[in-house]
């Protein structure tokens, strides 16, 4: 089981709102409804949304049942863009994508039909390749670990937050399958709760030893000397090594730093943007009140009250120890590292 | 209206747990009974638990009628010690029961009829003393808020935290008061989301402007140059200035200096323990994990997930500005002015 696969002409993917306590599985038929997923949440995490996005992108090809190839590719280039406003601050999302427009505008393709099976495809080595990236950057990461480690970890990062095995969480995972006594520290990750909920559900699965703590207790745990790494996902890095990701990144690099923890972003290379010079560049999502009032439908304050909820945060690169790519980790200056890497 | 108020030879509280759904007002007759609200959080806030401690040993004299003066001595001894345990953190409690003792043991009080009657009004010098203590210090903090300022602001300080006005939120209704411009943004406070709950609450009565944020918000808004002043309480400062406070309240000192922020506890000099040399020395409450698994009864994750809780943290002196008190603003260093203003 994947968070994101292909099964029968549809796109599976698991209901991560429904986790902890359900697992189910959700088939999609059209690209607008795996639109509404990103939006909704049903479907999060930069990779995973990347994926969802190319699955996404053939369902629309399926939709549309036209034997004219380019009443086809007039079709796909509109759900493109559809699907690239979906969610704006994941650059995965934009990446997938990029990728997948050349093939629908490709003049090697002779027929609709043929442009349907090579969508299909892509979106089919984009899933692949996901999973073989998230192993070597699990290997390069597992390396940072020591035996007796704890970690303190942010958000999600896990399978869910990707097609599978996943980014930071799956360097911890690594560590763990390599037989090292880990520790791992969840920050809850308000207002969605992904730690409390989603990897803690993940380090339930695979039997890793943990903790969730309130996002208040971070910096206590940092400070009293309980961390010995940082490891957190991200949804974009910009060409300096500034890296957004789930609100609270920030704060919680800031803390690492302060307390001479190594803190390092774990990332596919898709996920650097060297179009983007530095994080005032990259757009910052706010969402519904509601996340914060009615999480999950809990009524925990009256849904009068105001409420500003920004979804992502820009961590500057000075806080940054090394981001672990599945090109190595990469260390400062980032400039010179991401743009190598990028190549 | 107070927080905490004697009537009709009972004490009568708030039932914080129920805000800001609806406001309870709770009689109690027993000091048993005022421990249980102190551990359950029905009363919370130093001040606020300080003076229902003073209340409770009023509430021990009523129910032991003998006539027997060291008999009721005894009691009221024995009932002392109890009331002292029911929290660790906060200081508060614990100077309330010393100041209390003295009159127990005093060798002037003719009977126990007289003991009843002395305890009773030092009980109440306390709960006025706290609310004139909070309006001076009220004054000092607003001369630091200028007009057009946004005040980042740590769980809840206000009349509930306190017998009546409040220490830090006090200082931010002063500020309104005077007709300044403000605006309040409202950490959530996980887990028991006193931010959201009460201080927001509290704003809402007294047509403060706010927002609530998650607590993984607060370094993006400072980060963003949106935060002018940080303002918390505390429920305990050593001798050397280290503050313990609601667990969040280090990692946003940390973000405050890292920001360029000034970063205020707003504290009684009651809240001072020169007695502690430094916060190594504060003891740290860990509380049930079921505040963090089902917040209000509402459950978030499944009861058997590991979980961290510990309710405070200490925040070292060197992020803190100054500190704000009844006697004036105490700046570094510390050891010198705090020592004076005990005097």
């Amino acid at each position: 089981m994947r968070s994101v696969e292909w099964h029968n002409d549809r796109l599976c993917m698991i209901d991560q709102r429904k986790l902890p306590w359900d697992l189910e599985l959700v088939d999609f038929a059209t690209y607008e409804s795996v639109i509404e997923a990103i939006q909704n949440m049903t479907v999060r995490g930069a990779p995973a949304i990347g994926a969802a996005a190319a699955f996404g992108l053939a369902l629309a090809a399926q939709q549309n049942s036209t034997h004219d190839l380019d009443l086809l590719r007039r079709y796909l280039n509109t759900a493109a863009q559809e699907l690239r406003r979906a969610r704006p601050t994941a650059v995965n999302l934009m990446w997938a994508i990029d990728r997948m427009l050349p093939i629908v505008n490709s003049s090697d393709v002779a027929s609709a039909s043929d442009l349907r099976d090579a969508i299909l495809t892509e979106a089919q080595v984009i899933a692949e390749e996901d999973v073989a990236i998230n192993k070597r950057m699990a290997e390069h990461g597992a390396a940072l670990i020591k035996d007796g480690d704890t970690i303190l970890h942010h958000c999600n990062t896990g399978m869910l937050a990707t097609v599978d095995y996943g980014t930071a969480l799956g360097v911890i995972r690594m560590a763990h399958e390599q037989g090292k006594k880990i520790h791992v520290l969840l920050d809850e990750t308000r207002p969605r709760m992904q730690g409390a909920r989603l990897s803690a559900w993940e380090c339930k699965q695979f039997g890793i030893p943990f903790d969730i703590i309130p996002d208040t207790a971070s910096g206590y745990f940092m400070h009293r000397g309980e961390v010995n790494i940082v490891l957190v996902g991200a949804d974009r890095v910009a060409a300096n090594g500034d890296t957004a990701n789930k609100i609270g990144t920030y704060q919680v690099a800031v803390l690492a730093k302060e307390n001479g923890i190594p803190f390092h972003p774990t990332v596919p290379t898709s996920t650097v943007d060297l179009k983007i010079a530095s994080g005032a560049e990259i757009p910052i999502e706010e969402r519904d009140p509601a996340e914060l009032l009615t999480p999950y439908g809990m009524a925990l304050v009256p849904p009068d009250y105001p409420v500003r909820n920004p979804a992502f945060d820009v961590t500057p690169a000075r806080y940054i120890t090394g981001i672990i790519t599945e090109k190595g980790i990469i260390y400062p200056p980032f400039e010179v590292g991401l743009a190598a890497a990028k190549k």
